[in-house]
């Protein structure tokens, strides 16, 4: 059976999603691999202190720039006062906590309607540890990252336990952000030329 | 010299940092140890589709459970049409972009401020690099993740370009959401109860 077959034979909507949608989206990757090629950008300025703020608007993807945002997305980091700040906004930590519950929710949510699989409900809970003895350098020893990072995950789904559990498997293998954070990924900071 | 004698010969604040606090916290982590010791949290409800928000608020640091936030930061998850939404907010691999531009100004104001450089501005232009094979599992060699993130930094500041240089390559080493994207970080996710 052809993916197009398998579309073919759901409702169109599941999940929120477009049924054809992801089955033709699989299909177009599958065809030409360089559609599958996405770059990501993000503008941050810093204001004061521990205040900064991000602009998000345009990426390339599907082989070509992607325009479909009218305007920009805009974010504030900041610092609660024992970290030296106001409260300006989430810190950049809390953020990452965010970034991390969303990716592993939408990759859930896009292989359980890949599967037939109708989501009724799906809440996380996020929780990670960090000594700011690594930030601060105060000993090289302690990493300035998280140590680790849990995730409690409330699921509702028209499935058996046994298809949930290799679903959530499957999710926590394939969520771009979980493996960002779970294998080392390059980041190179270079000079702007002023 | 100490740490509170190097304070004292500083202006009351620099870079938009109370230079005594800076000091102070360095000096209360290093006498107690467990001061360091932070949890941070955010909660996650999937909406629709490639939609869920997050909630941010409580945090445990410094000995105790903060409550300096009188009310919740909140955050949208979305996606671009081609990625099967409607741009509902920025999507999560974009949120950690925001995240780790914002970590990695954060960190390096707080250390130019220990330093005693003082900084006229500090921007950066970030741009990851994703497969999209990889979310959608159609080639297992491929990581879901990022393949590589790079940070285009401008800045100015009243020092060295050797000191400047020494300054960011710290910064880089001790950037907690740098850290935790260049290293391995464990992520446990688990079901709650219901």
């Amino acid at each position: 059976m052809t993916t197009q077959q398998a579309a073919a034979m759901r409702p169109a909507t599941m999940n929120g999603l477009n049924v054809q949608g992801v089955f033709a989206t699989i299909d177009a990757v599958k065809s030409d691999t360089g559609l599958a090629k996405f770059q990501f950008r993000a503008k941050n300025r810093w204001i004061d202190g521990g205040e900064n703020r991000s602009t998000i608007r345009n990426f390339y993807g599907a082989g070509r720039e992607d325009d479909s945002r009218k305007t920009s997305f805009e974010f504030i980091n900041g610092e609660p006062p024992v970290l030296l700040g106001n409260n300006e906004g989430a810190n950049p930590v809390e953020f990452l906590l965010h970034a991390l519950a969303g990716c592993v929710t939408t990759t859930f949510i896009l292989h359980a309607t890949a599967r037939g699989i109708e989501i009724d409900e799906l809440a996380t809970e996020m929780e990670g540890d960090l000594d700011v003895r690594g930030l601060l350098g105060l000993d090289e020893t302690v990493s300035p990252g998280y140590e680790q990072i849990r995730i409690r995950l409330k699921v509702r789904a028209n499935c058996s336990e046994k298809e949930l559990e290799d679903l959530l498997d499957y999710t926590q293998q394939h969520s771009p952000v979980c493996n960002t954070v779970c294998r080392p990924v390059p980041v190179k900071i270079e000079r702007a030329i002023t």
